[in-house]
């Protein structure tokens, strides 16, 4: 790729040779004369200074003396991350079905849809054009997945389920299957029916291993441009909104709301029912206590609090030891006073 | 399903047509005449009547104005799911072993039973009557699965391990693989033996991806009815009891004991050996320390204890900040006092 | 296996017949004649002597009234390990590839090597000498499997990655997916480039379910001899020393380093760049809070703490009402005085 698309494709400035070519990313210590790196602040400047890489993307009010080409742009990573999405694109794999893939005489299959080794695709689903669909994925009946999706090995969708365009679903993943409501009736747990669904919009990616379950009565959903990391559970009935990011191992409680552009750290727990505003963002390892709605902002720990009286509350507990032992100096004080007023009260 | 025979069913007083029909469950919102819905209480009536339900289950002391037949019954929700259970069943599958499945020609399989594609049942291993075995479920050698199963796509059960009757395990669980011990010897770390098995009683469900492995050398058991969420993990030589519920990503280490009847919130830790009595509550991300044995009741927090002290707790440290105002104050007021004494003292 | 062979394998004395033979072991309580056990201290010597066990390792200096044989060595608990590491092999399998199996042309595969049913091998993989790849596991191109390896059913190794001799995958576990790293554009969330490895250096197991995200630029690598239990998340660029374990659902955000032979409990967070040094320890459910270092020793809480300091502020959170009952008896103390202070400097 020459360095003139590189800028033009980020949106820089190029100092140096367009029409130099770079073949695929890199960072600095590793790179060679025909990979991109990218440095974001002074801190990386020397770095580049030292690197054999072709072309370095830099932030445009940071002087580097480099002896290669370099784009200077404002948000240098994300430029970066640009030009590595067309660098190092999704991988070419052969249109076609595997011949021990089964797929069901009616399910529809796009165009130029790749379906690999020991996979399964089910009656009366449909597969849109470009999707790859790899070893082993399984894919259940009356499914719809859009175009352009890569769904990973070992990937299981239950009947049902609806996938927009441009999902990635990573190896693992369990989408759509029978969420966990139980009623008590005397002694026994009777499941509670589980026939929803699970709608998974356009450009969402799940991570390995997480399970997204299906509705009880209706629809779990996550929303266009969703980023969910691996090993976390979503359970029946949550609606997550648009572009959220959660950390890996976080578990979503049923009839969760989430709302859009939130960011949720590792590990935190949501109970059932509860809410979350737009553009919340989440600490790692927080809870959110049955009934609570958070309003947006920052928040963190167990209860989860707004994060500046979570960080007030921590300090606190800090300087319990010292708390305690100004209150031992003044009972040691109060003691002495005590006997003085004492002694006083009784002249 | 008549009226008549869902009234009946659920030991309900039926209001209306008992030869109407309906042919499935939603709610009340999203129901039409052919559809069954349920309300708990006054919040749900107003839901109820503008609903387009056929039949509304609801609580026998609730009056409510809708136009089509009603079932009222003490606990409305548990009639619902247990008409729901009705109505929809099990998915029926064929009866038979998919072509491209791998059976030991030695193990028994029992009558109407379904294996899917790519599924592998190996040596000595037997399968109930009525079970179904999904696509890309792997079932090693001598395991034995009861009747009525349903072993979704892509579990492993391990060589050895024994699965009761109508046990349904989610899609990615993993059952029976070697546990996590290891003794220090110096530097390094020796595998201790684990060549026991697991024992998963009648009725149990295990969530999607979620683990149970086998015992060192004795087993590890799921007592009967027990259900458990996604993304568990059951350790090594772990004893559950019956009818338990253990919500997603808990995590229980090895030897642990936990009684009938409890109840487990999601994201909780146990460590090892540690027991739980018959009907213990334990709330969300809480954690059992080692040597701690909890007697029933309700419990929460890290570490975890009886959740009104948890509460307590809480609330004093909600107040902290308040606590040290005061203590400030007081250290102000001692310092006058401590001026005033020691002029008195100096006089 | 002759009581010699078992006393000579474990550098112990043995009190009995040598020519005897026992062929596995058991806990004390299952044993019979046959077979091996242990006992680690005097709490356990009642066990043994009641038990028909053919041979107890015992401790050197615990004498014990037991009829059969005995062995004593310093460790019994490792002594046991190591002979039950012979006793109870590895489970044979036979060598070749099951007709199922879908193995690349190129693919380089070792000697002795069994690659079970619904397998598959990629383009310019290799294969170790006595690797055992089992039903459904996949492994992608230019994959390096050692040898001597066990690599579970369904697990899945993504491209281009490297694992050593000896390593156990178990099953579900998912090696070299793309890892989960945004950059935020305006909007809008690019995917950072995922185009790294993973490294998995010999004689390391990895958990059920467990995920071990690619490299994004660099690599992700787990040292010699570590030990990874089931559903725990290893991020791009994590570096994990030689001999560390890891308890179960414990969470490794991006770019973490940690040391050689720490010991880290279960579900423990780690948030991204926080570094660990050698031979730290790091209790359950703890959180290492961004920008962290710990430099050895015992640590625990969220955040994590020195363990004694933890417990110190432990000790303080619970009596917290006595804190507060003090400061409440002091301010009742504080408005008597105030009131004669007043009086006083009224007079």
């Amino acid at each position: 790729m020459k360095l003139r698309s590189i800028a033009e494709l980020v949106g820089g400035t190029l100092a140096g040779d367009g029409d130099a070519e770079v073949f695929s990313v890199a960072s600095p210590a590793n790179a060679g004369p025909s990979q991109l790196i990218f440095i974001s602040d002074a801190s990386g400047a020397g770095l580049a200074e030292s690197s054999d890489a072709g072309c370095v993307i830099r932030p445009v009010d940071l002087e580097i003396s480099f002896d290669g080409a370099t784009i200077s742009v404002p948000n240098p990573k994300a430029a970066f991350a640009k030009a590595a999405a067309v660098l190092h694109g999704r991988k070419s794999r052969p249109t076609g079905i595997h011949p021990s893939a089964i797929v069901a005489p009616d399910a529809a299959i796009g165009e130029k849809v790749f379906i690999g080794a020991f996979c399964y695709v089910g009656e009366g689903s449909s597969i849109g054009d470009g999707t790859h669909i790899r070893g082993g994925a399984k894919i259940g009946d009356n499914v719809s997945v859009g175009s352009g999706c890569t769904i990973h090995p070992n990937v299981f969708i239950e009947d049902g389920c609806v996938v927009g365009n441009r999902v990635v679903l990573k190896s693992g993943a369990v989408i759509g299957s029978r969420g966990f409501g139980f009623v008590r009736d005397g002694d026994e747990l009777i499941k509670f029916p589980q026939i929803g669904t699970v709608v998974i919009e356009d450009d969402v990616e799940v991570g390995a291993n997480t399970c997204v379950d299906r509705g009880a009565l209706g629809e779990t959903r996550i929303g266009e441009g969703t980023k969910i990391d691996n090993l976390v559970q979503v359970a029946h009935n949550v609606s997550i909104g648009k572009r959220v990011v959660i950390a890996s191992q976080t578990g979503i409680s049923g009839s969760v709301k989430i709302g859009d552009d939130c960011v949720i750290g590792g590990q935190v727990g949501f109970a059932d029912h509860t809410e979350i505003a737009n553009g919340t963002i989440i600490g790692a390892k927080s809870a959110i206590f049955p009934g609570k709605k958070l309003r947006g902002g920052a928040w963190g720990g167990v209860p989860v609090r707004p994060l500046d009286e979570y960080k007030r509350l921590q300090a606190h507990i800090r300087s319990l030891p010292r708390l305690k032992a100004d209150v031992d100096e003044l009972k040691k004080l109060a003691g002495r006073l005590g006997n003085l007023v004492r002694s006083d009260e009784e002249e």
